[in-house]
């Protein structure tokens, strides 16, 4: 995902964190919605995960403010098994669904050895990522998977048809962060399509196809992305959003993605009926747990001393994120002006104190 | 995956299935691994994926002869908590140690809702797809994975460090033959850089590399393949590689891919410690049955309906196979020539009779 560390306006985590707080509290959104989405999009932006981090506030606000999100769900969980259960989220924040299905899987994993959420009448619920690391921090095995609205094309067809419908996959590693992999099934985030054509910049070739389904480099002629795989093996993609839809969307009960309304569009009273789907293990449910433990430590040794090519790293899935992690959280998170437009003219809009 | 169904020598499945079993006979493989060997490589056979059926019963022959594989395990399951366990397959086949998994993954997700095996000192299994197709031909969702041997660079890596490490999701569809996704986390399985190299063909760009790590369209000069993504996005392939390694290897207690002795190495007399990990899952676990079925059958019409690029057809996972299937279970099986030679070499060697 883009990344923005250039000369930029920076802030604390704790400042964002604090001002998010606020903006959601002016919207009536309950504390445990506030804090979940705080939580979840202030560890996105630490990470440098930008397109899922502070970038989304103006857009929660304004669909809280219209409706489409609820700001003070009463969400359900039914157990309706041992290991099993769902949780409909009564149209609240995707990021409070998220972290609650995460605590009663970690729960029924505690008694049983695993367990699996799903997760119906939810919202956009912000980087898959963080559910995922919710789980692996607390010593667990976790998998969290999101339908999205349509973007992206099937292999050799010609619209969008799946939602980037990402795969977030998360494991411990002894006294190191996570093993984190936080994917799209497409090559590229939409997001970036709009940065690109804003620039004038040529998109590479085989991520992303015009109004025909023809494969175009132009950014501004682009009105679809191509799965993971590309033209050749976009069948992999596809499969693997596939996947997510029937995880998400299929077993929670909620529309797949090509009948979802769009995330960005401008009806922002009627809620999306969007679908998570998440499952945590215990290790020793399996193996002891210093096998386990030694096994992690052994692989990413033996990965991370592969050589690599000429002035490139190789980095295990997460690598990335944490050397980010540790430089916003020394210099602050940064904001480009965009984001600090939007920022300021949120403070103004509520009447809230601006970010310093 | 590479099919042949171009003139060729055509058998029934069932012959295929008495040959195979009559040869394994032949090197004292007891009944339960004769027939999970004889169904895993003629289900792949049937469905298309040549790379993965009766052309490996040589390399098993070879293999069982060698002491590489106990003909005769006593596999043995331990169900750690209610839903996960493990099985230690004695070094035995591969396929046997799948079903066998599967199994009791049902019959835990039948008591609980879902289940999850980690299998370690096994070999190689086949075709993924098998075990998460037989959980899905019987109601349940199934996802099956596991390590293989060094073949795969790192993204932005010099040299081959993951297997081809396999993903196979499956689920049910109601009057329908499964949702089937069988894929290595590459973009192609080394066998077809073999073939091409045979037939002097040049590979597409971006899915293998040379000796330094460099890309190359030359199969005679590929050493590694490269992770699903590409020279631009293989870090995604990798990821999902990383996270076949975690559940197949790391929660088994087996080495990782990087560290395992290759499948086509001389040495047949050592065991090679594979890992596998399975999951299956009740749909009505989660979300009545009949609300999974109808959104199933939506999704999947939806996708079919998908207008296709000129000159191409818009395909569901497993459409392709059981198409394929179809055709085979009234043509027969093809074997090309170098099967043909293998298949008649192996009915002299022990003795049995030849394919008609």
């Amino acid at each position: 995902m883009p990344r923005s560390d250039g000369p930029a306006t920076r802030v604390a985590g704790a400042e964002l964190q604090a001002f998010m707080q606020r903006a959601l509290a002016r919207c009536e959104v309950d504390d445990a919605s506030r804090n979940a989405v705080a939580q979840a999009l202030v560890t996105a932006s630490r990470m440098g995960t930008d397109s899922h981090g502070l970038r989304l506030l103006p857009h929660y606000v304004r669909a809280v403010q219209g409706g489409r999100i609820n700001p003070r769900p009463a969400m359900r969980f039914t157990r309706r098994l041992p290991g099993t259960g769902s949780l409909d989220a009564d149209d609240g924040f995707g990021h409070l669904a998220g972290y609650t299905a995460i605590e009663h899987a970690i729960a029924m994993a505690d008694e049983i050895g695993i367990g699996a959420v799903a997760v119906g009448r939810s919202s956009h619920f912000g980087a898959a990522g963080c559910y995922a690391l919710e789980a692996a921090r607390r010593g667990y095995v976790g998998l969290s998977v999101c339908t999205a609205d349509a973007l992206v094309s099937l292999h050799h067809g010609q619209r969008p048809f799946h939602g980037t419908n990402p795969i977030a996959f998360a494991a411990p590693v002894p006294d190191q962060p996570p093993y984190l992999l936080d994917m799209a099934t497409s090559s590229i985030p939409w997001n970036r399509v709009k940065q690109y054509a804003a620039i004038e910049r040529e998109l590479p070739l085989g991520v992303a196809a015009d109004a025909e389904g023809e494969l175009t480099v132009d950014a501004a002629r682009a009105v679809s992305l191509l799965p993971l795989g590309g033209a050749d093996f976009g069948f992999k993609g596809a499969g693997l959003a596939g996947m997510v839809e029937v995880l998400s969307a299929t077993l929670t009960g909620m529309v797949h993605g090509f009948r979802m309304l769009p995330m960005s569009g401008d009806d922002m009273s009627t809620p999306r009926g969007v679908g998570h789907f998440f499952l945590v293990m215990r290790p020793d449910a399996f193996v002891e747990r210093d096998v386990y433990d030694r096994g992690m430590l052994d692989y990413l040794a033996d990965l991370r001393a592969q050589p690599a090519l000429e002035g490139r790293e190789v980095l295990a899935p997460g690598d990335r994120e944490w050397r980010c992690q540790a430089q916003r959280d020394a210099e602050g998170i940064p904001l480009d002006s965009a984001n600090v437009v939007a920022y300021a003219e949120l403070a103004e809009e509520l009447s809230i104190p601006a970010l310093p």
